[in-house]
């Protein structure tokens, strides 16, 4: 389950709190600052150094990785004005995406999600920025998703370098949004598997797979879902940082956004149907041991009792005596034995 | 399941990758130029030959085959400035059917489907996009439910050579959704074939056909309901592109789409509800098995003790050796199997 | 299942089927001219004599039965400048009720509903025109759910003469809808009893029924359902053919659909909740069948061993030539039987 | 369920029928004329005599019992120019709660609920007409909801008798809405005490009660619902006969209705949980009564048939004569019940 | 179950009546009076005290727990001129989180929550009244989640002493909607640790703990969901009572809303599908139970026939005389045996 961190009740509003497992940290920094005409990409140590290398003429992107420290990300906020309250936000990580306009800063949460080695989802935060000239991208880990977007900047090709911050903003949105697909497609290829099994063989295995799936897909959609509201209210943009070039982009990214959804819904029904599958299998299966129970039970237990008749030690039984007793009564057995079965065959249970 | 088509994560936008599985096959070209005296229908070769062909002053229809090859769609959309965004879709087949607006010119995208013999559902995304004086249409496969179009064109039968780009567009959408009523149809006359027999036999083999059946209704509604909007959205054109005369053309095609949703909808409330009778139906099976079972052992198991008790070998049995313990002890057990009978008829068993 | 009449794909728009089962036969005309003063009413063989009648002055109603021939409809629509797409609906029968403004005129389809003598539902589409002077009925078969409208204009009662065209539709209307009532309430009084039998005997034949009453509920539902929408339309009509003083009574008319969606509603709940009822109490049978089984079988099963073990011949078994062996057993036997018997008392099973 | 009143297909609209069942009673009239300064409060026998003490300068509080004559109710209709399809849904009891804005009048249709000895719930409408200087109220049956009312009014306590007729018309309402309320604290208590029956022991009749529940809250559902949209309209009144200070009251009410709605709402939930518990409950001991049937057949039978082995009657079976031969196969019996038995326990059977 | 107070049917509108069981008890005041500079906090015994020590220049917060004692809150509500249905809501507790606007004052209800100790959820509710200088909010119970609120203000830290009553009524607001937060955290580790167990061992303990689980979510949702829309209006309030500069706080508080519902839905989906998993796991093992008796019943019963057969006493059975004829019965029996077991391995049931 997503966890979500939340200040403990009474806290002032606008605490900042380290991630407990990161604390103490230093939160690794990088500036890309980048024009038509050049670009430069560099690691820095410390937040003060850092800010006195952004350069105002130029698009700077700077990357921070890991909220072990709060001392740094209060002085990057102080730089750039973020409001307390959205800072609040970077830290308690496990936020549902969202963007808040404040003045001359748009303000958003994403969660990007990875699939762990065992196959468990894992999401991860990811906090951006944007003004003017800036974009300010916080992630809770050091990943590398955002590596081919360097290279591209780097080697200045398509026109991202031509474009401004509203672009390389639309081009992260994108590789987190776009990482969704390579793993609904790992599911839905699981989810196909499971399709032609199910019928055959439902065992308790199953049972738990499906109950998974659903469990995946419900939170991979809470994750998708909101982002579809934040590209819209960045597509009716008020605040002047989204131009009207860059629009189309994330118009497109939309369009991945809602064929996300399409694909969880599509297979939210499948894994629906599949437990009512699973259930009608399981009741079919033991309809079919008790006929089998049935048929066996109905055509011995009489036989049973007419053997058990002849068992008896009655000192005067005259069909005991009687010359033709035991052919008789097996043939009578015959007889009973072949009507239980044909009653059988008319109701179709065999 | 309908296979949705997406860039490797870390793509450029607008990066143009042609179908694998048609890689470096030269699509087919086609140009049918035409206004109210004239009609001219050219396959041609290449892609500049076409552009060469096209007549400003009449209704151009540019359709493109095939998906293979980048080169000749990368022109195309240079010549008609197509965004490469739009171009992109094209390429990535799958996409749900939607509008999207460009300067001059509106891009649509709709999914076709067809039968395949086995009884298979497959899509064919078809994009449109168009102009002032031009329709270009793309599709994945050479396929031929525009024959019709053409012929009423070169024909010059009702007003279609009167009317202008946008009532051609009209043409083709409406051709693509009427496709989809007589494939529904079919499936509703299986639907109702089912019914009938379901009732009687539950077999594992229906409980298969019902998940195909839910299974396939989910496709044709993921891709006919958002060609809703799409229909929506050209009714309340605000580019000028579309005619007010051909608005109550598209108006009467959006009530076709409604009316195959609206079926859509009542057939899946139908296979919802097979679902409950087939369960219903399983669960009265499993009645009927068990009361057999119960009749039959509560009738004979204490007849069988009964026998028993008179088959031990104790020395001293004193009814054994009384003159009528036979008779009587057949007596007794005519009782309890007479009383038996009667409890399960009270109780409505038999 | 209400049938959809289309156009095999390919056909033009606007092309003129007549119902095939129909075809050829002569449609029969109708025409009702009134003012306050005076009141006509003809039937007239050919349309052209039909077109030549019709009085400016007055309110005209045509009537035609019978959807069989083409030409008949086709100068009709020519005379009162019907969109071909409108006469193309009138043909479709099976179309959803809808509403179409056209210049002058409206356009509107609606479902009437009969019970057939087995109880089936048999729908059957009236499309109406509404002119400033005249109002144009089409019905798929000769029906006469409008003789007490015609008795009323007729005996001049009430204020029907002294107004438009457009009440004149609202009546139609009304009596379309009205035909409602008292199949609903018909169905009503058939689920009310059905309530009842359902807990004590759940039989696969009232599987069957619920199953038919969903189905018929539904049906009700879908051609209801879009009559809301239509009135809705009237009301705020922008086209001045629907008079304020009209208004008032397309309010009730509309009234009476919302009561209706609001029974089918209720039913189709009721409905839902018996296939439940009908789960549980089967499940509930099931559960007292397998408790008799198991109560027989475990009282008598031991009871069974018993009498065997004494019935071994080993040659040697003490107890055989005890004395009070065959006393005391059945002592041992009747405390086995008491215990089990009270074991079942205890857990509730008695 | 609540019984909808209908006129039979063909019916002029606005026609007035009375109630069948009262046919030919004379309803009950009485007026109460007040302002600050007096209060008049008169039973009076006929309709003509009630409209000549209408004092045009007071508030007039018309009340009438009883649906049986249709001629009294017309004279008041014209006296105070209600509208005849006004006058008809009074007649047409059963109609869901709604408001219909006349000229200088509102119609308000509400529905009252009182629950029978039996338990039954009693649906009555309450058709109110409310003018600028009167409040119309029309009830089916005699009863006397109103009476706290009518002593607040005649003791001149709190604000009632200085404010005008909106505010009388808006404590009638208010006491129509408070009557759900003791009326869902008894279901309420009643669902309490269910909830821990269920869990314990679910029998049929249990099934039946929650079925009833489901019903009755289905109902008051109905009933109850459409009142908030006539106090949202009446809140926005736009005919300027609410006045401003009278709005917080409806505001209030509004607020009583949302509580009904919403704990109508909380109800549905459990008891459509319960359907949910009493199934799985049902299941659970279906589950046990296998499970005992399955311990004690699995037990003996194997030994069963061991004893019916040493039973037979071969002439040279050696294990008879052995010595220890009975010893022994009692103690294989043992072994193979405490076997059977472990088995059980490893399985968690036991 | 939250239990809703309402008035007996007929009482006059906005009658006060104390709570029932803390009638007569006077209820404890607090006046909190501060602005940037000063800071004072006192416990006042009467109301009249209290309201003179109001200093208007400042921020007073006038905090009133128990609902004992109508007179006091009368004369707070005279002088704050409370409208006498506002303070009828503070005495009707259990009422849905709402929003009144009155005149130069908002009237806010939230819904407090607290767990016993023995698990069950308790609501509180909370009236707040903010007007231009003071806040006044009224509780059921002394509470004291307003202690840090209190101590922030006392210390002066942060901006809370500088910013107006608007920003008090946040953080009031606040602190209620965080004490869901630690709430929902222990709901959620015990709904985790429960998805284990249940498919293992599906008891009917579990199945109350699911339906206890559901119960209380439902309460929590009902209680958190309007607290949205209060913050939505409060968002766009018009009464010129809330700042600009709380809004960013006041949204972030709605965000903390949002999040909660979303947990809450995720965990109701979670419980829904343990519903099924209860379920199905139990069908599962009602399959297994029934396996295994129908394995050893298949199995065993046949051959105690067999046995009964040869302990018949015929006096003329050949195969008991004839040498091997013990020998061959064991093989034969052995035969069957394995038959059978061999069939049920091909079905898979072993």
């Amino acid at each position: 389950m997503r966890k979500f961190r939340y200040h403990t009740p009474g806290t002032a509003p606008a605490t900042l709190v380290p991630l407990p497992e990161q604390a103490g940290c230093t939160p690794k920094l990088r500036l890309i600052s980048y024009d038509a005409h050049s670009f430069h990409d560099r690691e820095i140590e410390t937040i003060d150094e850092l800010l006195d290398s952004v350069e105002g003429s130029k698009v700077n992107w700077i990357n921070v990785d890991g909220l072990g420290d709060v001392e740094t990300l209060r002085k990057l906020g102080e730089h750039f004005r973020i409001h307390p309250l959205a800072l609040e936000d970077v830290f308690n990580t496990g936020q549902r995406p969202h963007l808040d306009e404040y003045e001359d800063q748009l303000f958003i949460v994403l969660q990007m999600v990875y699939q762990e080695e065992k196959g468990e989802l894992v999401f991860e935060q990811m906090s951006v920025f944007l003004g003017d000239r800036y974009v300010i991208t916080i992630q809770e880990d050091p990943g590398d998703i955002f590596e081919p977007i360097r290279k591209r900047l780097r080697e200045g090709r398509g026109n991202a370098r031509f474009m401004r911050s509203d672009y390389l903003a639309y081009t992260l949105i994108d590789a987190a949004v776009d990482q969704y697909f390579p793993l609904l497609e790992a599911l839905g290829d699981s989810i196909e598997c499971m399709e032609e099994e199910l019928l055959e063989d439902p065992t308790r295995e199953k049972l738990r797979q499906i109950h998974e799936f659903r469990q995946a897909l419900a939170q991979l959609r809470r994750a998708i879902w909101p982002t579809r509201e934040v590209l819209t209210r960045l597509l009716r943009d008020e605040s002047g940082l989204v131009a009207e070039k860059t629009k189309p982009f994330l118009r497109d990214c939309l369009d991945h956004v809602l064929a996300i959804v399409d694909l969880l819904e599509s297979y939210r029904d499948i894994t629906t149907s599949f437990m009512d599958l699973y259930v009608s299998s399981l009741s079919m299966r033991t309809n079919e041991i008790m006929r089998v129970l049935t048929i066996v039970s109905s055509v011995f237990i009489p036989l049973t009792f007419i053997v058990g008749l002849y068992g008896m030690n009655f000192a005067d039984m005259p069909e005991l005596h009687w010359k033709f007793g035991y052919p008789a009564i097996l043939l009578i057995m015959l007889a009973v034995a072949i009507g239980m079965i044909m009653f059988f065959k008319r109701k179709n249970w065999l």
